[in-house]
């Protein structure tokens, strides 16, 4: 396919597969007032500043803490200096879970010390810790299909190799062994669980994340090892010798906090037509000061509403950039917007949580009417390298509850690639971001909002599946 | 150059700038049993096998204590079942420093916890740990020509951006705010000092490293950032509000223990031909398993020898295999290897210790008249893509004291560009090791050894400037 362009490719992609076998369409024009903005905003310093300012004048914000709520003063601050309107913060209360110590070591066959995290919810050891022998499974499969008695009272270990993928579909595959493995292991007897890091690198920097122990389910201690961490054991359980583990992780539960929104407008010409809303989570995870995971979200997408406010033309849509708060824990902000939100009329809905790579590709869920909008954002975003996908849009956390209330979507997707190499571990820091493909992200949303908050088209209600 | 082989290369390199001028000399013919030897271990699996087992099997070793210990038996064990002769570990006492709790944070202007490692031989903070205001240094010396004024009282912290280079001297450039850093801010007061990680990588995993505190100065807490860190402070440095930092560091000095050296032979026919002595350090930092520093150096020359070993035919001289242990610390192992061996003949001293990256070139200081054993070496490494350098060999912490006695020396210089990214952080574990570029060592250092042992000529003693 290399002889073909890459606006031919996104047009391919879009059309259905009958299409292709006859000539592809002619592309839609590009509106001069659009490539300008796109191409201005490849030189935006407005995003890099935001993600440099919170990693360093807040760092870690972990939901429901008095860091969390220190980012909500300065987000405040912020999106008013940069000069948007009605710019508040929207609180709501949560529970909230803190990480306490955390070692663990291989008592034998012979004495290592072990890299690793708690995940988010995760039962306390205790002061004292535990001990215990390790039952060894590489693969959530294995796990999930082995007999309680191969579990009760021992250690669970799940390995689950995760490889890149350039749409973080791997995340989907994987993240099982974090996401339910800890309430299955429980279930099963296990005194605690340590799985391998839900991660794409080799480093000694694991990866936390939120579990999930239902009602009914007793929490119990779950950590992620390094991926380094995480083979050694399985070269030693290699080995054949019964491996035991001393765990000693003390997080708690404080009780009820208060976390919340920022929400800030450009507002529109005809509050008819719906609000555009983007944004990302102002919440990070506590190990790093979450650059990639969101602060490049409200960055990029606070970056690319000011380049659309600031180029003096009021746009006819209403643009609502939205810093969820309490992403990690469960999207929690999301579903706070969507209960105080819901019932206002929105246009669309898209969000930047996936770092701050490169957008490889855009995807659409538009109804009838609005179709010609797709087709519009397929010749602007072309020139940027960004491809068609034929996807479903409207991925998201925090934007999943508006989502489903029938607001159509527009997703930009960021290449995964080394996404999950530092997702969720002390490495999502600043150095993360790299200010050149920061700039093309910026460029894709500006382009993306110039056209789709001026669209003349209804963009009304879609019905997904 | 691209013209040129890497054999010419080698030789233009090699030869007095005034020879250039004129052709370039016949090159020295290979002596097939030697290209046999060479071509055969490019499939080598001896190396990598000593990497995992000690890595795995023992993991960190730090110098004196019983982890050391364990490895000594480890390779006793090993060397033996390897089939090497005259196996045996001598041991001898040093002081040991061992780690204890460790951290660090941004109590103003704003909260920021950083991820930190203590350096070998820093004082204690005591268990309540200290607060003092930060006083930065970009540089080392910005901080060594500060007055004590500017110092005393307050934690220091020098910045110190380390570049990768091929052969390793930025470590000579950057190092000295490692190595004598904290003592010249113990001399001016200082009640701490902070510094960059002597590190090439941008992660939050920090590097240790020995630092000294000469008779008669006062050891202080000394510590090493994590290079995001460091910038992190830096950036908050130049917001311009006093920075305010709480360090807890609680190493101690645990008295006199035992370490010692491992020594394992391939016994050559001609004892009076002199030793060709080969090895690295068995001992590592007590953060990761010591995989690239040096298990990587142990196994490299271990297998080259045992290569010579099984090849059917005993070398004219006798290899002798050194694991030293205690270099980390202050090459307390090379120094006593030369207080009980310096006195007998060595022909050669070579030293593995600057990881498993490919060998790029290699160095020789040889007696006048065993000239030509450097050019048949030039010849037979070629083909592995090794160049000829010009500076003077016999180079490594452990084999300096034998070389200081007038030992020839041949070096064997691996790529240094990724080295610092991870030496002596928690990050040298096995995945830093290229298995195919560990092949490649294993063939340059049995090449050697089949050309160096097997000499005809005599290897007198060298004299150095």
């Amino acid at each position: 396919m290399k002889h073909l362009s890459s606006l031919t490719i996104a047009l391919l992609l879009a059309t259905p597969a009958a299409a292709q076998r006859t000539a592809p369409p002619t592309p839609a024009a590009v509106d001069p007032q659009v490539a300008a903005l796109r191409d201005a905003a490849l030189k935006d310093d407005i995003a890099y500043d935001i993600v440099e300012g919170l990693t360093t004048e807040v760092g870690q914000r972990l939901a429901g803490t008095e860091a969390e709520a220190r980012a909500r003063d300065w987000a405040v601050r912020k999106l008013t200096a940069l000069g948007f309107s009605n710019v508040r913060a929207e609180p709501y209360k949560m529970p909230v879970w803190v990480r306490g110590d955390e070692t663990a070591e291989i008592v034998t066959p012979v004495p290592q010390k072990l890299t690793l995290v708690a995940l988010g919810n995760s039962a306390s050891t205790g002061p004292r810790g535990l001990t215990g022998e390790l039952a060894v499974f590489p693969s959530y499969a294995e796990f999930a299909n082995a007999p309680a008695s191969a579990i009760r009272g021992k250690i669970v270990y799940i390995g689950n190799a995760m490889q890149p993928t350039q749409d973080g579909s791997s995340y989907g595959s994987s993240g099982p062994a974090r996401f339910t493995g800890p309430a299955l292991a429980s279930q099963k007897g296990a005194a605690a669980i340590v799985i391998r890091s839900i991660g794409t690198d080799a480093h000694r920097l694991p990866h936390t994340g939120v579990t999930t122990f239902p009602t009914g389910v007793k929490p119990i201690p779950a950590a992620a090892l390094s991926t380094p961490d995480a083979a050694l054991v399985e070269r030693l359980a290699k080995r054949g010798q019964p491996i035991r583990l001393r765990l000693l992780l003390t997080p708690k539960m404080i009780g009820e906090r208060e976390s919340g929104n920022v929400i800030a407008e450009v507002p529109g010409t005809d509050p008819a037509a719906g609000v555009v809303l983007v944004g990302g989570h102002l919440d990070s995870w506590d190990l790093g000061t979450g650059a990639i995971d969101d602060a490049s979200g409200v960055a990029i997408t606070a970056a690319a509403a000011k380049r659309i406010m600031d180029s003096g033309q009021r746009p006819r849509r209403t643009i609502r950039v939205v810093w969820f708060g309490a992403e990690e824990v469960g999207g929690i902000g999301g579903a706070d917007y969507a209960r105080r939100h819901g019932a206002e009329r929105h246009a669309t809905a898209s969000e930047s949580d996936f770092g701050a790579d490169r957008i490889w590709r855009f995807e659409t869920e538009l109804p009838e009417a609005a179709k010609a909008v797709g087709a519009r954002l397929a010749s602007a975003l072309a020139p940027l390298g960004i491809v068609a996908g034929s996807g479903r849009a409207g991925d998201g956390t925090d934007i999943a509850p508006t989502i489903a209330t029938g607001v159509a979507g527009v997703d930009l997707n960021q290449s995964g690639l080394r996404y999950f190499d530092t997702h969720h571990t002390p490495d999502d820091v600043l150095e993360r971001v790299d200010p050149e493909q920061l700039r093309q992200n910026v460029a894709a949303w500006t382009t993306m909002l110039a056209v789709v908050a001026n669209a003349p088209e209804e963009i009304g209600p879609v019905t997904r599946p």
